[in-house]
């Protein structure tokens, strides 16, 4: 029986964004825990041939009325980024390393940051590539600011990105969110319900 | 106030049949009516700049599973075809030919072919690329054979699809199934969720 759901997502993504505003209220109806993944699209769709939304014609003109829209069926602050899409290596990395130096699976503090950095970015419109952003939002809630510099610049962390990147990629992620319970997959931020069915039902 | 539906769809697409199969439902449920309009995503594509889904790496080999895990949900008969994706001109050009001799909000007729052409692809496994294919389920249920096969081959037929497509484009279409409800689009099978909540609560 699966103790977490493994929630892999791109800080750059709306609807990853989205899916970690439910997620946990899902898991914690099933007695699972999240285990929060960051990953970078741009490593993942150099494997998967795909491109930036935004940079798809007709798609991405739907995909910023979508955001939106989705946003507010669930009552979810959002704005849409001036910087967008954006690469959210350091807040990827300082969210594996926190992680690193929490339980395994996954403290409370892991959570908090990951919501601090999402709302950062996408409710006060903060350029969340710029470490001092991601450095910020990490102090807000309680995170060392002087660690959590020096763990940005250390190879092990940076490596601790890269394979857990990889080894999404060879477990087949190639969008944000995907969740995965039991080895059962679920991509999109519009799967969250039937994920839940999923998990209600045992599965069909 | 709506009267109908927009439903774009290509017969290749597992999504916009597995959408097919729910949508009557939940347009009945809203006294609205459903205006069938098939499209050809390889011409969408040139425009939009996408790929069939299978063609992507990773998530082309999730795709093969959802499409199976998502008809079993709903208990919809779906084996995926061998001959996939293919191009669905001649089904296409029926389903617009039969709808321009029915009355404006489509008749049942019409719902009957597309339901036909779906079931000899999806359900039966026949390849429905082959005009013989969709002769025979046209007929199947009543339709003129000879008749039909002359009209396929009609400069007016012809030139009706792609200017269908032509306009479902410039109105930002670029899959399938797209639905279209006073001015509203939602895209994918995903969404017929949230379309029936949409026209529940009247928008939000």
């Amino acid at each position: 029986m699966a103790k977490q759901i493994d929630f892999y997502y791109d800080y750059s993504s709306p609807y990853g964004y989205l899916a970690s505003q439910r997620i946990e209220q899902i898991a914690s109806e099933h007695g699972l825990k999240i285990n929060w993944q960051p990953i970078l699209l741009g490593a993942v769709f150099k494997v998967s041939g795909q491109a930036p939304l935004l940079s798809y014609p007709l798609k991405g003109d739907y995909a910023i009325i979508d955001f939106a829209r989705s946003a507010r069926e669930h009552n979810i602050a959002f704005n849409q980024p001036k910087h967008f899409p954006i690469g959210a290596v350091a807040a990827s990395r300082a969210t594996r390393w926190l992680a690193d130096h929490s339980d395994k699976t996954q403290s409370t503090k892991t959570s908090e940051l990951v919501h601090a950095f999402f709302k950062a970015y996408y409710v006060d419109g903060h350029d969340l590539s710029k470490p001092d952003v991601v450095l910020n939002a990490a102090e807000s809630i309680g995170i060392n600011r002087d660690s959590l510099e020096a763990a940005l610049g250390e190879q092990s962390v940076k490596d601790h990105l890269r394979m857990a990147i990889e080894t999404a990629i060879e477990r087949g992620v190639f969008g944000s969110p995907t969740m995965v319970v039991d080895g059962e997959m679920f991509w999109g931020n519009d799967r969250l319900d039937q994920l839940n069915r999923w998990l209600s039902s045992g599965g069909w």
